[in-house]
């Protein structure tokens, strides 16, 4: 059966969260790389901390303290204007080459977005790549106070879209998201950009692609959906 | 005032989880250090993730699923036979070595330990370094089937040792649990043994200190508990 929704992962999915640093770090020396990495490492840490400590605080909050905690345990040297250039980079990550011709390859079908991101940051990441034409729905974590991969975000997607879970191909290059999507009942894909290895969660995604351009031939292209 | 109870975090904190690679990993050929980093790492992710997927699979399923996902995303060539050898010594990590003399100063308040672990583990770690004269109770999170830091977790503290939060003090090595025990409510000492610039969670321990030796002094040493 043909998918009735497409339900994107916004983050590492349709835009690349290493942008940031690439474009607004340039003021800092020392591992930029090791910093994008660890940057990156802290804010899904914090998200899931916070979530299970029942502590929730929004994703832009998160991302801030998780900055800071990556500067400081790198030992990296960054004034306030630093980080603070960084955070206001964070509100317009690049997208991902394929994402734009993906997306407009899936016209016709419904498609939406569940992120982490707040409202603001979902709304400013759209916009400022043009993608606002695509996505019927900017679905934010924010409405239910607390993150992936606990089934009450999953659960955000059947009830706003108005579709059972298992109509909706939900789409992320998080392993750990497609696993926590799998146990809620999506059908999944995971898009696995860089080739890795995966999670053992004891959910495994029912398809695997390599860049969202892929989608649109495994839905169109051939049977394996119908 | 002083504390009626210790209760201790396990991994990390009493035992070194690295000592389980430096003992039994011998025969594998690859960077080790890498391997047991990226183990604990993901036995700590898969424990969050698992806790928010409401998918509880217990601390030794965890720890065995943890293995075999790092090892191969380090692409490390391991057997069958290897990876039974690193999982039977999880049931013996080494105790850190200041560590019995620390228990011994502390005697005649009660002491507790609540850790991931299972029951089983648990037991086999403590009797296996001789510590089970000092442990009046082992207190696992399988008996809530979540993971710390889920205050279910923190509350089995309270309800096992018959205290207020707040009468007893919880020492944990991981930065991350401290907090979670903090935001809970017990007056809280962080085992910062590696010198890390520590977490950024919202929530501060009342106490740092570098090895679990200087708790007595802490405690009995001078003014600041009264």
């Amino acid at each position: 059966m043909k998918p009735r929704a497409f339900l994107f992962d916004a983050y590492g999915t349709l835009f690349d969260v290493h942008s940031v640093v690439q474009r607004a770090g340039a003021g800092i020396s020392g591992d930029l790389s090791a910093l994008s990495r660890l940057w990156r490492q802290k804010q899904l840490e914090y998200t899931w901390l916070r979530a299970l400590m029942e502590r929730y605080e929004d994703f832009w909050h998160v991302t801030e303290t998780a900055l800071g905690a990556a500067v400081r345990q790198l030992s990296i040297q960054a004034s306030k204007q630093d980080l603070d250039a960084l955070m206001r980079a964070y509100l317009f990550p690049a997208v991902f080459p394929e994402v734009p011709s993906a997306l407009e390859a899936l016209r016709g079908v419904p498609l939406a977005i569940l992120s982490n991101g707040t409202p603001e940051m979902l709304e400013s990441a759209v916009r400022g790549n043009g993608l606002e034409r695509y996505f019927t729905q900017l679905i934010s974590v924010d409405r239910v106070k607390t993150y992936k991969p606990s089934p009450r975000v999953y659960a955000l997607g059947p009830e706003i879209l108005n579709l059972r879970a298992d109509e909706i191909l939900f789409v992320s290059s998080n392993a750990w998201d497609a696993a926590g999507a799998k146990a809620f009942g999506y059908r999944v894909c995971w898009c696995n950009r860089s080739g890795a290895a995966g999670e053992d969660l004891g959910f495994t995604p029912d398809f695997v692609v390599h860049d969202l351009s892929a989608i649109a031939l495994l839905t169109y292209g051939n049977s394996r959906f119908h």
